[in-house]
Formats: structure tokens, C-alpha cells, sequence
């Protein structure tokens, strides 16, 4: 059978990114070694095209990605796994999105009631030739105050929820859970799936304390990242669905080392 | 050439909707006869098929949507539109969803200032046989403050954005912008694009002196609907994205005269 | 500490639906008691509200939902978690919702390679006071081939994907499985995550011989259905997504025996 | 009234982007000086903020971009538009995205009947202390066949929706309809909202004499767009909606003088 992908192109133009995206399979997340955990994945995989390729066997890639369902936040096997897609596919430079929903137990602050909430998570690894990078990216709700409306009004500020989102590259692995954390502590608040009335009543008033624009937002993270020796670089987003306007607040903040 | 649409269909079973949608079309809005407004509005159009016959001919469809691209929420207009495409159609039944995003000017409580903010509509129009029927849907964000959370905290209390909806059948004609203003009203406060600091501090002193539970919205607005005469049914939607978890809270009222 | 939803309500309304939505949790699927499947689900939980009654504890529907974390499609599971969330949150009227994507493997046709692709499901159980009912609705695509196209054009016609969806009540559990292999089968070719070059072929060919219109493909779906004797009620929803065109084409036939 | 956000901020840390997102306005496009096209167009604004200013008032925003409600695609209305926002709003970088759907009406290819079809399109413009720049993206949907499945298959082959992307960066003005009008010629076929049968006869056939790979289309539109003198840069996004699979497929080529 003819295979017109391997034709030779004429065209003289290579291609940065060509794969598939938006495929969904299960996944198994490794993590420390141990603790698995069951998700549903969300996964793109891109390669380069030399200028001579005419096209690529998309069909490899749902291969290879039905190969590696089990994946892991330690660089050790996601370099593992980004090598052998790069060996499998012949390509010089290989690109992996995994995208999926990550599952967080928080326990109230006063009653001290568990529960579960859910997080969105991207995994980011690349290979350039022998060069490998990964970035993790957590998106965290957050609940955010206005320090404006607390100084200007008798009693009250408007408060709303948020969507912090931080990506960083670093030498040691950050876990989901410090990264989660590290944003929902600089938050006025952190939220939670359920909270009894005396839990409502403390985080009311722990908002109250702790009023931050998205601009203090964004600078606080910052400053707490910047003290880590291993992180390479990040990048800082929040956006707050503002309870006093039907648009959107934004701060976006990164850091190179 | 042959039409494949116009076979007769042996398998003895009607079909209730049949018809094209996310069509966007420029759409000339007409209100009360002379102010006209342009937008470009997301149609839905479709019709039932006989057991007899195999298919819809959907350019039909697209033909007679292009060639009413001056709608008006005039019962009169409709009426007469829904009509004009039953017969193009050669259909008994009719239905007609018109989506689209209707800008309206606020002023800013205390400095006075204009800007306009933008609602999604929807008009969804049916005819079966002689029997025609019109509904108007208006979304509208608004602010909700949680009375509990007022209640039991020292100061400061929980509030957020939450999406407002409201569908009428109704005799005369109500309006976007009463149907707007009415959701506004009973809601802790209404949002605008635009608040210098001595308007921050109203809204937020306002919505303090309204708490409002998404049940207290729901009811508040149907008290009003309940005593226009002209109104034949409606239903109230409201969707709170609570700033203290990350989950929202949801009502909804419906009535029938 | 004051009970502000407990207090009487004077405004004389009763509440259809009041309740939690878009709160994601982690869920293991159990079907025919053995097999069990994690991934993490969306849920919304709805009860109504007496008109004496100002409003509903949110937090009582996070601990109901937290506490059943293991859903069955069996009736008998579903219908004591319905009956148990009924006990709990003391209402006549519950609505429990439960989307979730499920992963299902498929054999290319001719090379016989395996791969996972993932489609999304809806359980909705009801209970109300001691009636209760369950659907199940899947959400497929598909491709579908246009016979009218075949017809007129001496080569080649024109294809697309397209959802199929179907909801079923059914006195018997229809399973995932089945009502996916059902929507597949009387499309114009099942879609698969893996196709090699002999595999393509077949499908392009396949999909030639069966041309459907959506009116079509809802009316065969229809007859296959109404030959369960179990089943008491569907609706079977075909959005396809033209190639020839930027809006979609849809049809929707439901039945009730 | 204390001005909060004018306080000086200790944290010694910039930011790169501050601003409001997702504010929806109508919006007067003017386009070659003369014709003119009322939308609703989602606007974007940032700004950087320097190390030593806490907060952006972003009331002024808003009033802002309230003022400019007529913008142009021609680089010297922009241009003043942006200069006027940097002054208003006291800072040295400003980006402004403008998001708007944008109709367009295409004529059928054998019966000539005319109809609209809508385009999403964003006009994105930076200035960055003098430096000004521009860029326009436009979103077209397109219809694109596959070579392998035509070369391999007796007869048809698998064809789909797929939705093309293209964002220039040009000294002279591009104009929306151009931009449009190559992504079209370079499709397997171009899409159009009516077709008759005739039409769709020989929509089926072009698109079978025209097959393209998502690597064959950005680098046959790449290869027109070099020849343009005047484009500085640009970049084009295929992805397409595989009628045989539920995942895309998907390239990207960027290209900088």
C-alpha cells in the first residue's frame, strides 16, 4: 500500500509542531515512587518536520501514547518516556501535554471535616535532541479580597473567587501538593468543599484579614518562589471573577533565574 | 439530479427536531418599532419530519434565516417571521432560537459614569400548526452576599458573582431592559463595568444591607413576576460561584399561570 | 450560632430544584458488582424546598456526596444511594446527576490494534417521595457519511464527525458498553483512536457503503431500540459537525412506550 | 478617600501584564477608512506595572476603552489609540486585544446564491515605550481531505471540518477578507453557509481533486505568504476535526523575516 506520508516534500519548509491533540485515556499518575493515582488524561504529542518529510504517521503517536499509561512527576521517567517517544517517532524533538483533573482531600478549618476537591494539572515535557525540560502547571480556585473596598467601606469588601495558576521549571521536583499549596496559602483565603457554620464564620473573617489585589497576589507567590535554590524559572497568573464587575481582574507575573 | 432528501421513508417513524444550528448571522435588533441595534447573533432553527418523509432540505434552512436578518422581539414580527418560514418550509411545526449578546449603558451610583456592559439573550420562537409561542430569556450577572456568613462573622461577609436567568412567556412585550433591571434589583447588588472609589464603597455598603441566599433570589424575583398580569409563565435560574469553595450553588422556580 | 437557612419563610414559594453543581470528586464505577473502574466525576445534587423553609444546608449535600464514593449503574446501588441522600438532606425530591468520562477499548478493524478512547456519560437518578427512576445517556462520536453527496457526485462524498447521544430508562441496566456498541453500529463508521494504513482503508470504504443523513441515523438507532423490551423511554440527539458547512446539522427523536 | 492602589509597594518586584479581561462592548469597525461593521466585540487590556507601584486602577480601564468604541484595522488608527491608552493610563507598555466575530458572505459555486457566514478574528496591538506593533489573526473553518485515505482507498475518502488559523505581523494592512481568502484557496475546499445541489456536487469533487495533509496546508499557505514583501511575520495553526477518530490532528508553522 502506497504511503504518502513518507513521500519526499519539495516545499522546502520544515513544520515546529505536528501531532495530535485533545485524545483522552486513562491514566495511572506515579508518584514518589508509590502513590498511584487513577485519572482520566487529556494528552497532546507534537514532534518537528524536516523540510524533506512530506507528513507524519499520526497513527505512531496514538501508539506510543497507548505505551505510557503510566506516568510519573519525577523527571527520571518522564525523560524515560519523552526518549523513547523521540526514538519511537525518529524525530529530533518531541513535545508532551498531559492535562488532567487531580484530587485533593482538605480538611475544615475548625470542625476539621474532610472532603475532596479537584484541581486541573498540566505535565509539560519537551526533548530537543539531547536537551529535556519539564514544567508542571497546577490551577488552583482561590478566594481573593479587595484591600480597596475593605479601606474605603464602613464594613464589608467585595470578594470573589479566583483562578491562580502557576508553572515552574524546576531542578527538584515540586509536588502538585506544594505548589497547591505554596498558592492557596497567599490567598486571602484558601477554599474548601465543605464548611459547618464555624468554619464559614472563621474563613470570613480570615478573608477579612488578609486583603490582596491580583497585583499583591502574584508578588506574594513570587517572593515565596524566589527562595527556592532548585527552581529554574516560573510564571505566575491569577485572575479574579470580580464580584462588582461582570469582567475579569489579571496579573501575570514571571521569573527567570 | 437525484433527491436523495425527497425519497419516501418506509420506517414509519416521525422526528420531533430536525434542523441546523450554531449558524451566526448579523442580526439587525428592533425594538419597540424604531431603535434598532446590530449584533451577530447564534440561530438554531428546526422543524419536525413526517414518517413519510426521509429528510429535511437544510439549505432551505440557511436560505430562509438569511433572509430575515431584521428580528424584533414584537410578538407581531415573530409571529409573522415563524409563520413565513412554516410555509417556506412546508412544515407544521417551527422552532426559532435566536441567541445574541445585547449591550446595555450603566451609570455608576455615586460619580454618575456610563459604560456599557453586555448580557446574552435568547429569544426562542414556536409555531405548531396555528398555535404560536414566544419566549424571552435574559442573562444577567449579578452580586449575592451570604446571609449566613453576614450573620455569623464579625464583619465582612462571603460574596460573589452568580448568573441570573430569567425566561417569561408573556402577552405584552416585557422588555430586555426590564426584564434586566428586575433581576438586578433583587439581587444583593447589581454589577457595573465602571466604579470609581465612592462607588466601590456603595456597592459594597449595598450589598452588606442585602444578604441574599440563591432561594432568597429565586423567590424575591418571582414575588415580582407573579403580580404582571400579562405574564402567562416563567423561570428563574441562579447559579452563585461561591467564593468560598469551588463549587457553585444553584436554584431554581418555575410557575405557571 | 444562628441557624439563618432553618429560619420560617413567609414568602409563601416552594423551590424546585435546590442544590450544588460542577463539584468534581473522585469515583469508582462498579458495573455487574465486579469490575471497577476509577476516574473523577462531576456531580450536581438537587433536592426541593418547602415554602416554609428559608433555605438548604449546601454543606449536608458535599458530606452525602462525599460519603458515596463508590456509584453503581445498577438500579438496586443507585436507588439506596437516592433513597440514603433523601434520608439525609429530610426532602421529598432528590436529582442526583453523575457525568464522568469512561474509557472504552477498541480493536482497529483489520490490523487488530488496541487502543483506548474515552466517551462521556450521564447517570440521572430521581427520587420522588418513593418513586424513583434512573437514565443513563452516552455521548458517542461517530461519522457520518452524506448520502445526498454520494448520490449526485461521481466520486467521493462528503464525511464528517458527529455526537450521537442517547438516553435511556430502561427496566433493565443497559450498560455503557451496549449503548455505545448500539449508536456505533448504525453510524456510517465507528471511530477508533488507532488506525493503521489497512484499517483506513476499510473505513473509508465502510463508511461509502452506508451514507446517513442525521434523519437517518436517528430513525435506526429508533428501530434497534424499540425492539428492547425492557427499555420504557429514550431520546436519541445527532449533531454533525458538516464538513462542507461551519454550522451543524441536528436531529432528535425520542419515544416513551 | 485613601488611594489604596497609589501606595508604594516595598516588595520590589514588577509585573509584566495587569488589566481586565473578558469585557464585551459593540464596537464600530472601520476598514479602509469608509465601510463600517457594528460587532460585539471581548476586549482585553494590560499594562506593566513597575516595581514600585502596588496597584493599577483599573476603573481607568474601563473608561478607556469605553472612549474608543470605533477602532480600524489600519496601523495609523491603532497606533493612535494605543499612545492615547499608554498616556491616559500613565504607562510604558500597553497590549490591547480586540476579539470579534466578523461576517463575511460567500457565494455558492455553481448557483450563485449568496449567503453570510461569520468569522472569529483578534487584532492584537503592543506598544512598548515608541515601539508599536500589530497583528491580526483571523480563524476560518475550513474543509480539508486526506491524501493517504483518497491514495489507498477504491473510492471516497475521509474528509472533515478542520479550523485554520493565521496570524500576520505586516507593514502594510492585511485585510480580514485576504487573510480569509488564502486560508480558503489553500483548503481541500473552502466552506459555505448555502449550497444546493449543484453546489454540493461540486463541492464533494474539488475536495477530492484537492487533497491536503494538516502538513500540507500550513506549508502551502506558507509558501503564499512569503511571496507578501511586506509581512514581517506570521503563523499558521491547522487543526483538524479527523471524521475517524474523536482526537485532532494538528501543525503549526511560524515563519520571521
Amino acid at each position: 500500500m502506497i504511503d504518502i506520508q513518507g513521500q519526499k516534500d519539495q516545499r522546502g519548509l520544515g513544520i515546529e509542531y505536528v501531532g495530535i491533540k485533545d485524545i483522552r485515556v486513562p491514566l495511572v499518575l506515579r508518584i514518589n515512587g508509590k502513590k498511584k493515582f487513577d485519572t482520566i488524561a487529556t494528552l497532546a504529542l507534537y514532534t518537528n518536520l524536516a523540510p524533506h518529510e512530506r507528513g507524519t504517521h499520526l497513527s505512531r503517536y496514538v501508539e506510543v501514547l497507548n505505551q505510557h499509561r503510566s506516568y510519573a512527576l519525577s523527571d527520571i521517567i518522564l525523560r524515560k518516556i519523552v526518549s523513547q517517544i523521540q526514538k519511537s517517532l525518529k524525530t529530533t524533538i518531541v513535545q508532551l501535554e498531559v492535562t488532567f483533573p487531580y484530587p485533593i482531600t482538605k480538611v475544615s478549618p475548625i470542625t476539621k471535616k474532610a472532603a475532596v476537591d479537584t484541581i486541573d494539572c498540566v505535565i509539560l515535557a519537551n526533548k530537543n535532541r539531547e536537551e529535556f525540560q519539564k514544567s508542571l502547571t497546577v490551577k488552583v480556585p482561590i478566594m481573593l479580597l479587595c484591600p480597596c473596598s475593605k479601606a474605603i467601606s464602613k464594613q464589608n469588601a467585595h470578594n470573589q473567587r479566583a483562578l491562580a495558576s502557576l508553572t515552574v521549571v524546576s531542578k527538584k521536583n515540586m509536588s502538585i501538593e506544594e505548589s497547591t499549596k505554596l498558592l492557596e496559602e497567599e490567598a486571602s483565603c484558601r477554599l474548601y468543599p465543605l464548611l459547618k457554620r464555624a468554619d464559614e464564620k472563621y474563613v470570613t473573617e480570615y478573608s477579612y484579614d488578609n486583603p490582596k489585589f491580583v497585583e499583591d497576589y502574584v508578588r506574594d507567590v513570587a517572593i515565596r518562589l524566589k527562595k527556592h535554590q532548585s527552581i529554574t524559572s516560573f510564571t505566575i497568573r491569577c485572575e479574579s471573577y470580580e464580584s462588582i464587575h461582570s469582567h475579569n481582574a489579571y496579573a501575570e507575573l514571571s521569573y527567570n533565574k
